[in-house]
């Protein structure tokens, strides 16, 4: 692609390193970004340089805060005893939207996955395993995606803590809301009838 | 969407502006540029404000540019006299990206569409009428899109430069190099074979 400015060049380059921006999309919004108030540039590169300067991760749950300790963990009507062991910042955001979660979070920060060279100890298992061993935490629930690196990832923590004398769950798998059956695969299909809940227990939550 | 972080939820915000862009793919970009090196969202941040503030319009074809008089339009090694006229930026570089053009340009910033607000008055139409009238110019090249508005751009042109006694033509409209001609729909194939080209032609340009 040749540029007329280099300016133009620059900010197409900057942009298209992004995930999933190659450089016509850059220039598209680079060329949108021209067209708008000079405000809205402003905002934009003040917004993202302020976050990336300023944004934390909370001390204790390794969640995105803008403070040590997010609002999470130091709110007194979460139920400290409960952990949710999840991937990113952005399962947390889910399970709060469900509305259904009252314990708090810890974040991993990703999956083992020897493929993409990421390993225990690049992840935040040392901090959950410490926090299980101090005695204060009575349930770990297991929030990971239902793949090969999630699977792994929640049996590595697993013999981990397991002699501490807690109780571990993990999420339940089966048939999505609105789904029907004839779709469905056999493993999830296979799976949520094994683990088959009282038919009273599907009212008790609605 | 409910955010851990004021800071993020800002700059998600502030992404999602961008056309194309919703609040999940946003974040989805925040989260990447947190992971990577702080420089790459300094870089990035800087590259947009410095594009916004810098960026300048040629004076002369309304072309982007990084000085007042364009590349092109500086260049002496190009017919003056043929001014090809486009829609936008982009479509400079794709037929720069053909080698076929040694004329100039003139940027016209959109087309007349009524519906989206967008009347003669706010596109660049009145330097190109004031250029054709000089007497400095033999032909202007017609290449907006073949769509409505793109037609009646051209006509509305036209009209102003009809009297100044030069060549106005359009790029040709047909059948796409590798198209199969079943596929073509009946407009463009009927256009293809109205405007027929001797054949020995074809040989010359390629």
């Amino acid at each position: 692609m040749e540029f007329s400015s280099k300016l133009l060049e620059k900010a197409v380059n900057e942009i298209s390193q992004l995930p999933g921006i190659g450089k016509r999309t850059a220039l598209r919004l680079v060329l949108h970004l021209l067209k708008q108030p000079k405000e809205q540039t402003v905002f934009l590169s003040q917004a993202l340089l302020k976050m990336r300067e300023e944004i934390k991760f909370c001390s204790n749950c390794h969640n995105l805060s803008d403070v040590t300790i997010c609002e999470i963990c130091s709110n007194k009507n979460r139920d400290h005893k409960i952990i949710c062991v999840v991937e990113d910042v952005r399962d947390v955001m889910a399970i709060e939207n469900t509305g259904q979660y009252r314990g708090v979070y810890h974040v991993l920060g990703g999956k083992i996955s020897p493929i993409d060279g990421v390993g225990p100890s690049q992840l935040n298992i040392n901090s959950l395993v410490s926090k299980v061993k101090s005695g204060a935490v009575s349930e770990v629930v297991f929030a990971l995606s239902s793949t090969m690196e999630g699977d792994t990832t929640n049996f590595y923590i697993y013999k981990q803590i397991q002699e501490s004398n807690i109780i571990t769950s993990t999420i339940a798998r089966g048939i999505s809301v609105g789904d029907e059956l004839e779709y469905a695969d056999e493993v999830t299909l296979g799976r949520s009838i094994l683990h088959r809940i009282p038919f009273e227990n599907e009212f008790k939550n609605n």
